[in-house]
């Protein structure tokens, strides 16, 4: 397949959220309270909520930015590209990308709605977080119907209303919601815990995917804070595998049989090895602890029910034969630095060179659009949806580097992960 | 090549210390206080020293006992097969499992000598971890010439002292020294700290092998203590890649370009994924991190410097062409409950069916001779080590299992960590 024809659904990109979005979808009561965007004394912007204050972290939102200004202090509004807080702007950045359709994860309540969930006022943070929700699905996603898969986020506090919510983003066509990776962090009950059924049930009932993305633990892998920052850029998308021997061995995939997972940003490359390891782990130790997969093997189940994605992982692609190739989509990760963004499509071409047509449109977009329950080409036909044809939309689009004297680094010493650690929301 | 004709050199197996180890190594001054094995109130074994104790933990010896026998739980040497203790009982075990040679990680001391590193007098500790480097090169490696690997505890409080340790045991015939994953975890400066440059500066010049065991930071991978007990199983073995990306990042391998590591029970499948994730973070962040590799890549630097080793990894094996096949030995874990004792030769041939001979000779047993300076053919020769050859020595050895009545478990429930977490060295 020529790279212009290509059509490309992203499964992980980032939204950056704009500051007017309250106004249409809080209700009156709350409206003072809402979060809003002050500016700090730095200079910087950060929402501000019940005294909760939450910067935007500068690696979170690098698109066009030259690299060696890269790194993890707070920034503003006025430095980071539109796309990552317009809808107009992200359209015409998805255009020159090349980019059909994609689902963005939160930025300031941080991955499953935690910000909302540290609220002393539970029915505010329960108003503040449906209003982010229709803001996200009538706002943002509506705006372009066809260009974005909605993507809820959930009441964590409450099992119950977490499942009410599910039923109503269905109801509005959300069937995608952002959960955590591992819960005990963020000091409630484990993934083996039954205390999560209810949302389950849910999820289960409205095939809704249930999205863990690496960092949803509000943690990222440090191991001492004098390592190179690297180490941690190395680590964070595999470190996933917590939560995916987390899933294998949990009740929860053998008790809820049409609930699908997405690890999302956790790459796939590593996944074979995983596969293997789960499968010898139960023949050779299930006499004593209890596993019990009736006539299946762990790996089947995993295949079957967790949807895994990629940014640039050709390894992974090459060993597409050790995965199922219906779970496995392809994401772009913009506006973060691990994005491919504006040249997403000239990646990928390098290593789809061996696959068949059938192998890519699943990989590309396939697989998104049935997972999310999602009508790709409702709306703009598979002709106006390829690399090609969008980039000829966006021929005016400026993908030139923007530079900021204030985040340029100098120097040359080794950046350790002291710097992020700093600005780690709590 | 026919699996008889396979010669086996297992680069990490572990033996349980025998109580009577320090009476011929310790000094006369120390002997009433070196480590000691006393009965405890339940009817098992423990180690004292300077009144830490320190149990034989059940998972850690389980070779020759039934899978539903396998648990955390503390034993004694009366049910612990005697191969885990007595140098002649081991090495028929290893012939009759076809294993030529192996190396052996230490069990009470910790893998990096934690145990004699807690000791109050800081002599008495020396002493103690000499008496034990001796008994080790000496006794239990000294037996069977040939046999086995000598492998050196350092004194990892003082780095001035591990170089000297280093250099004695290098003259003693000793070239491979256990350390730690993340000496951080044990309250020391980190794998990034020149604190640690003048044992590195020894084993680079005494062209020592540093093994990194996983576990070797006196911690386990708990996601959560309610979380199956299969899930730290699957997950401790990968967890290694931490370590990698520390030392990749770090100055270290750069520094000392003479200096091995050793990943120990790492597996090898994953590592093609975190090779392609290093260049990756490097091309893309090295502008503002600040990393220099001057005209090589880390996956390059990695693939030269960093020793793997797999038990029972298949999909490693069939990726050999994006590793280092002269950087990847086998092991068989003995008496752990991941080894494939008594059935190693049977488990590899299944997957060694695809290479050449001269492949198979490298991953078997080349590479192992070679990177820890061994003579394995000066005693025994490649006829008297084969597979075949050993087994036909070990007929009378008894494989069968033997059953504990107080080790059984019953019952259907699920086993979780907080069974193995009780049990663990603080």
């Amino acid at each position: 397949m020529d790279m212009n024809d290509l059509v490309l659904v992203s499964v992980d990109d980032h939204l950056v959220e704009p500051p007017g979005m309250f106004r249409d979808h809080i209700p009156a009561k709350y409206r003072d309270r809402a979060p809003k965007v002050v500016q700090r004394a730095d200079g910087t912007d950060a929402w501000v909520f019940e005294g909760q204050e939450a910067t935007n972290v500068g690696l979170n939102a690098v698109a066009g930015r030259p690299p060696d200004e890269y790194g993890a202090e707070p920034t503003k509004f006025s430095e980071i590209r539109e796309g990552c807080y317009d809808i107009d702007a992200r359209i015409r950045d998805m255009n020159a990308n090349g980019v059909a359709a994609s689902m963005n994860f939160p930025s300031y309540p941080q991955f499953c709605g935690q910000y909302f969930a540290r609220a002393q006022d539970r029915d505010l943070g329960l108003a503040v977080l449906r209003a982010y929700n229709d803001w996200h699905v009538d706002e943002w996603c509506g705006a372009y119907p066809g260009r974005m898969i909605p993507l809820g986020l959930p009441p964590i506090w409450d099992p119950q209303l977490m499942a009410d919510e599910v039923r109503r983003l269905a109801r509005k066509g959300c069937h995608s919601v952002s959960f955590s990776e591992n819960p005990t962090k963020l000091n409630y009950p484990s993934l083996h815990d039954p205390h999560w059924d209810p949302f389950w049930t849910a999820c289960s009932d409205e095939n809704t995917v249930v999205n863990l993305h690496i960092g949803s633990s509000s943690s990222v892998v440090i191991t001492s804070v004098d390592a190179p920052i690297d180490t941690m850029i190395t680590l964070q998308p595999m470190s996933i595998v917590n939560a995916a021997a987390d899933l294998i061995w949990s009740p929860t995939l053998r008790k809820f049989p049409d609930l699908t997972f997405a690890l999302s940003e956790g790459g796939i490359g590593w996944v074979p090895y995983f596969l293997e390891r789960i499968d010898r782990v139960y023949k050779t130790h299930r006499a004593w602890t209890h596993q019990n997969f009736g006539d299946r093997l762990p790996s089947e189940v995993f295949l079957e029910r967790i949807a895994l994605c990629f940014i640039d992982d050709e390894f992974g692609v090459r060993s597409r034969d050790e995965l199922n190739l219906d779970m496995i989509s392809w994401e772009c990760d913009y506006p973060h630095s691990d994005s491919t963004w504006p040249q997403a499509p000239e990646t990928l071409d390098v290593y789809l060179a061996g696959l068949s047509d059938d192998e890519i449109d699943r990989i590309t977009h396939r697989n998104a659009a049935r997972l999310y329950s999602f009508d790709l080409f409702g709306h703009n036909t598979r002709e106006q949806s390829t690399v090609g044809a969008l980039r000829a939309r966006a021929t005016d689009v400026d993908l030139g580097f923007r530079s900021s004297e204030r985040l340029r680094k100098t120097g040359t010493d080794t950046v350790t992960v002291l710097n992020l650690v700093a600005n780690l929301p709590s």
